[in-house]
């Protein structure tokens, strides 16, 4: 930031009186430009056992696989953000659960908010898009996926299913009398994972800066 | 927005090539001035059976009662912003508890993120506040609080409290053995709250616009 952008004189990085951090300060007309972090919102599409990824046609990590997300805009929601991005990088229409990863990217000044989704209908690559497809967990392309969120996140659905196939497993072996005490709903036992990215974490994916 | 940040010419209100809303342009250097909604993080500190609120000390809402919570600023994490907020505002540290309100309030372009937590010892007014106290359940100035979202919070937290409660109360007259049954972990299952504030839900607050 070079210019005030309310009244186009130069600015000045500086601590504004009463404040602790540097900003954009005008001088000329008092405005002070805040900056803040952005919402990266999307969604994991499911649909039986097969998770919906994207080829991405566009820089970075052209041609590495991730789930539909992207910037969250005004005047919307960050379920209407995450939808919105299912639709246009994957033509896909999703039923949104629950909030399922909340990872803060701070060096890169971004939070990703990855919900749950049910994939609906068909799908198609939007123009971001190179390709859209399907996977089982073993087709998952692990060494091409475009960043770490994506690889996190499908770590923790391939995790927490596992737990809830393994909960059922010893649910279905008791008598039903014991299985009525089973209180945990199976399937729906998919809890919001918070987690921080840091710069070492990215580097397998953007080398080193 | 009138002048572009990067170069200082005068920007334009409209869409770009392959986009599908209006943005503020520069001719001049072809930056896109992309605008995004702002996360404000906080927390619903915990004592007891009693909470903290904040007497504001500044516009908006002035003189009336807030949980501690502010806009995330760039290089910090969601919960980073949340205990800075908690601490700027009340001088009280806390043990961060999991997110549990996630409130969309699109035609502001805010998100805004309450976190659950334990506080861990004294308090007291911080610059943006007037005064700050502990409050019974009872106690709650629910006609003077500062915004919808801190009522809703508030709300859920309440009704949560309660619903944990009677579980214990029915867990407790069961027996030993019924009780070992019973999968809930008592007083962990405060659940995510994701909502949605309209404009019709502020005016009690702010008046019609």
């Amino acid at each position: 930031m070079n210019f005030c952008s309310q009244c186009g004189e130069k600015v000045r990085f500086a601590v504004p009186e009463g404040d602790d951090r540097s900003r954009y300060l005008c001088d000329a007309c008092g405005t002070i430009h805040y900056q803040n972090p952005r919402i990266v919102a999307g969604t994991l599409p499911i649909s039986g056992s097969k998770v919906l990824l994207c080829k991405r046609a566009i820089a970075p990590r052209k041609g590495y696989w991730t789930l539909p997300a992207g910037y969250m805009e005004n005047a919307e929601t960050t379920q209407q953000a995450a939808m919105r991005e299912t639709w246009e990088e994957a033509f896909a229409e999703v039923n949104l659960g629950e909030l399922y990863t909340l990872i803060d990217l701070p060096h890169i000044n971004q939070v990703y908010m990855i919900f749950l989704a049910d994939l609906l209908g068909g799908f198609s690559a939007g123009p971001e898009s190179l390709e859209v497809a399907l996977f089982e967990e073993h087709e998952i392309p692990w060494d091409a996926l475009a960043f770490p969120t994506i690889e996190r996140t499908l770590q923790h659905y391939y995790a927490d299913r596992k737990n809830v196939a393994d909960r059922k497993n010893v649910a279905d072996q008791k008598s039903a009398a014991e299985r009525d005490n089973a209180a945990a709903p199976v399937g729906t036992d998919y809890p919001l994972h918070s987690s921080t990215i840091m710069p070492e974490d990215r580097e397998r994916y953007f080398g080193s800066a």
